[in-house]
């Protein structure tokens, strides 16, 4: 059993504390956090499922007052663990590094820090053999993550030479009040980081992208506009979409009409928090523009990468070798591809 | 065992049957709907936990062809069952009180339908009594049976006498796409529904409001100027309040900043969809204003009135002769008041 | 002076009006409509600049109780015109229609009629010649008119191949209490119509495209990917654009962040309404992508087809038989591209 | 003539300098700011109506670049003005104060900086007399301004005791990026300061209140339960606010729907921006509860302080010693009332 520690017990957090819990062959040993968020609030009702170490020591009256445990320290925690999933607010968890570094313990890192602080960008389906054994692991965003997955699914399947995509960003998550966006879309500076990262991690596909953001919470939508190696059409990128564990295809038909749609579908099936692992893949979307493939995707924001840092523990860990089967080891813990039996 | 039957399996039927799955003297026989909604597929996705009746013949192809096990028809489950919980489109409901009186059965409906589709307009907690017996109650909607919580919980500690109240309202749930509201603020005529059914349900207070269409979709925020017999002051309501197992006091400064906070920390409370039975009062919304007291509630639309419809079930099938033993027992098994002991 | 009427005077009528009167060698006969509007009580409040006619006599009294001058029917005002810009409610054209032939009337339909309503679907820019001297005329959507002018400003500089869309919708217009989205994207069913109509206008092309609806007012963005004949690059792309007098190039480091920007700026110039005539195009969105041109613009939907309008006037009456000649007239009544000179 | 010059020429900079140039009895001078911000460039873009001081040297050159004409330093427009109108970001207003002493300039500062700026707290028609010959003066919020009138008004025709408000506040300007707030309503600590402020200016009624942020950018609504010294009923209520210039009386039945409609009202009127100087009260808000009267307006926030600071220079300069005369004469150069003639 591999011992997991998460760091930063908030909206990625929580999500990652829920994964390594539901995974079979790891033991969730703690999180951490520096003060008496409503989230620990949440898990001091819930009975505190899961330990908590308190990374902020001048803190302790207060989880005192509140009567919520502290099992010890942020520093106790990392000694404790085999791997730290770092969750920190971008720029804390380069900080963390260093405790890390001192208990030589392997940490993986959300994608809101900096490259540098880690050895190895990382993607589970795209590059899950450059992450085997390595000490520092970051993963790609939100949005890049469910867009290398549609893209690495066509590419492995017909090959992809370059990606035009637009960012329809949801600019805050469901109970943010520290940033939001009131009746506005906003541009960025083009082109985005998105479409970099994703040549990072596949460097033989050139990619370029323009990012927007709108007054939305539950779900990114990305269009894609793919070049293939060879023209495909409709049916046959369906076909591959449609057998890919981690991308749920859905028909506007179906009632599927937008990310609230699917935020509804994963709150009705009962997932934790309403969240979703997978992205989801209009069928209704899929276009041919001459030699090119164009479709649109729904990227959960809360817990799409949940799977794929996931991943990244097997690969750091070396857990499984071969990119497949760490894939399809998480994938059969968090019940991902089941909607493909039915 | 009384046995439920729930019709209609949208936003608050789905409820309705998880609700009445956790009364442990209650057994849910089935739920019926028309069409294979969103709704009827995440049930089919998740097992069939509940059995599910077919209430449009016709449409039996189209869920032969998704392999969704049907278990009979609508007609045949409200044979089966004892009570109804209709929650039906506004109207369909009235229509099918014909059924329910066919076979003498008892029926539920919810706040959409006119008053006259039932024998007693109720709310669980103010008038209990007068829905003892009877075949056909009509719960009070959401908004109306948050505040008549609050009211009702003051008026029994204190006597008021008269109420204003300012409903700040969401305009749609999460997911809908049939109705919704961009940048802007709509007014309806005064004075609202809510103030008159409240006044239906506690004749002796006198009650006026308007009501404020906004852009959200987690929880209405309801403003109350609650004129009291004698003068009370703000600990003397936060008192009252704090016992109630309805009525969750927060504070703003414990990060609970509106009503997106509250569907946050439901869905990290792990509930079911994210959702609340319990309306939350603001802490520091309490004022006085001369011989007034004056406080905000948030309604948290979707699931709030399926503890007064588990009452409903009570008095209509005389499980439980008294109140506070009827509420007490729904309150038991939907936890309901648990974070008091905390 | 060729002598115009406006049939219909919500959104658009009130802009055709005024971009009309700003025309020197046109007249407003009149405007019609059938209700007293928050648009007529406006209108009256102004002080009638423009005469109305009526266009349901049954609802006279309403006027007369408004003491709101009529000047005479709707049939009254086509008699006394030579062309009619209907910019009723979709398929309400269709039906007046039959009044204008009755009369032998020219008329120009926007965007919401089907184009079997009229001779020749019209742009200014790219097909003027073809609404030379023909009768019924029919405009392109916001959306599509906005796109064309920023495809057909490459394809002339330097051959566009294909084009590949991604629409951001903004779903209701500032003031609309009929139509609303809340916290939800909207996909349609791809392509979508502005991909085909764009094609329809300039047949040599290749388009698809993808729409998401999205809960803002103030102007669509579009981003496109387009594939020239021969690969250019940004500053080429930018040098055909900036030339461009319907085109505003706008910075994001200026302060340009996003459509609600646009509108404050149009406001703040004093543009009546704060409505804007010209697209923009943001400098920071331009990027390469392999041999194609990626961008982004936005549609004042309000006001964007005005201009286009107006040349359809031109080229019903055959005011002017030379393109350049006759979309130049029209810039400088509507000050278009005085910007060009700062 | 009274020269006045405006300092700092945003949302509320603009539309103060506006104002001052429709005063037929006030000289504008000229505005200042510190950077080429979009209100700015579009002075420049409309050719330059007003003379532009700068108040941060180091930036003449971006100014110079822009081609953008500076008439003079900060220091220099102060020094050619009686009277200077501050409206800075909060807290630069008490900076520059030192030099409007220097100087020995009257000046007006808007809501956001503290009371301790000025000598007086000042509101055109509930308290002028204390602003005559001042040299300091602040206007209250836009909030505050708007509700102030309606109560004033009350309280003149029929003595008012007591007020319980809820705001129901817009986030955020069209055209904000700086701040929003998505699918979320926000709820402020109580009391609101509107109702303290309201104590300061009329500190014979008691007021309290609650405020609640809405993701919205037309408008303020505010529900005013108000008691009367003797009771008062629609009718009467209707009389008092249908007479006032500052107040329109809409009715929804008109179309008048929401915060919104106003704002495309005020568009279709061609007020310039789209703005509105008076407040709106829905007819079909008022309802009698009690003794108390309840009632709902709406603020245009941008605009509705200019009229009260058109006042508030009145006062200052003592053009009009009686309060009557002074209001009349900034409502006759605004146009203020014209409607109750209509």
């Amino acid at each position: 059993m591999v011992k997991v520690g998460v760091v930063g017990y908030g909206v990625i957090g929580q999500r990652l504390a829920d994964g390594v819990a539901r995974q079979k062959d790891m033991e969730l040993v703690g999180v951490a956090d520096v003060a008496p968020t409503l989230a620990i609030r949440a898990l001091k009702e819930k009975g505190m499922p899961y330990a908590f170490y308190l990374g902020m020591a001048e803190n302790k009256p207060q989880f005192d007052a509140l009567a919520i445990p502290v099992a010890g320290t942020l520093e106790e925690l990392v000694q404790k663990v085999d791997v730290v999933l770092d969750a920190t607010s971008a720029g804390i968890g380069a900080k963390n590094k260093e405790l890390y570094a001192k208990y030589n313990k392997k940490a993986i890192f959300q994608g809101g820090e900096k490259n540098s602080v880690a050895d190895v960008f990382f993607h589970g389906y795209a590059n899950y053999e450059k992450g085997l054994g390595k000490q520092f692991l970051k993963l790609t965003s939100c949005n890049t993550t469910g867009l290398i997955r549609s893209v690495d699914c066509l590419d492995r399947a017909y090959g992809v030479e370059k990606v035009a995509i637009t960012i329809i960003r949801r600019v805050a998550d469901p109970g943010d009040y520290h940033r939001g966006l009131t009746n506005a879309l906003q541009i960025d500076k083009a082109p985005s980081h998105q479409a970099l990262d994703l040549m990072t991690i596949m460097p033989h596909i050139d990619a370029t992208g323009i990012l927007v953001h709108t007054p939305v919470t539950h779900g990114h939508i990305i269009t894609v506009v793919a070049t293939t190696k060879q023209k495909i059409n409709k049916a046959q990128a369906l076909e591959a979409f449609g057998r890919h564990p981690r991308i749920r295809v859905v028909r506007i038909a179906d009632g599927f009409q937008g990310n609230a749609s699917l935020f509804r579908y994963a709150r009705d099936l009962g997932n934790p928090r309403g969240d979703m692992y997978e992205i989801a893949l209009w069928e209704e979307s899929i276009v041919e523009s001459g030699r090119d493939i164009m479709y649109a995707i729904n990227i959960p924001q809360e817990a799409v990468t949940i799977p794929e840092t996931m991943d990244a523990i097997r690969a750091a860990m070396q857990m499984q070798t071969e990119r497949l089967a760490a894939v399809g080891e998480t994938n059969k813990h968090l019940g991902l591809g089941k909607w493909l039996q039915n």
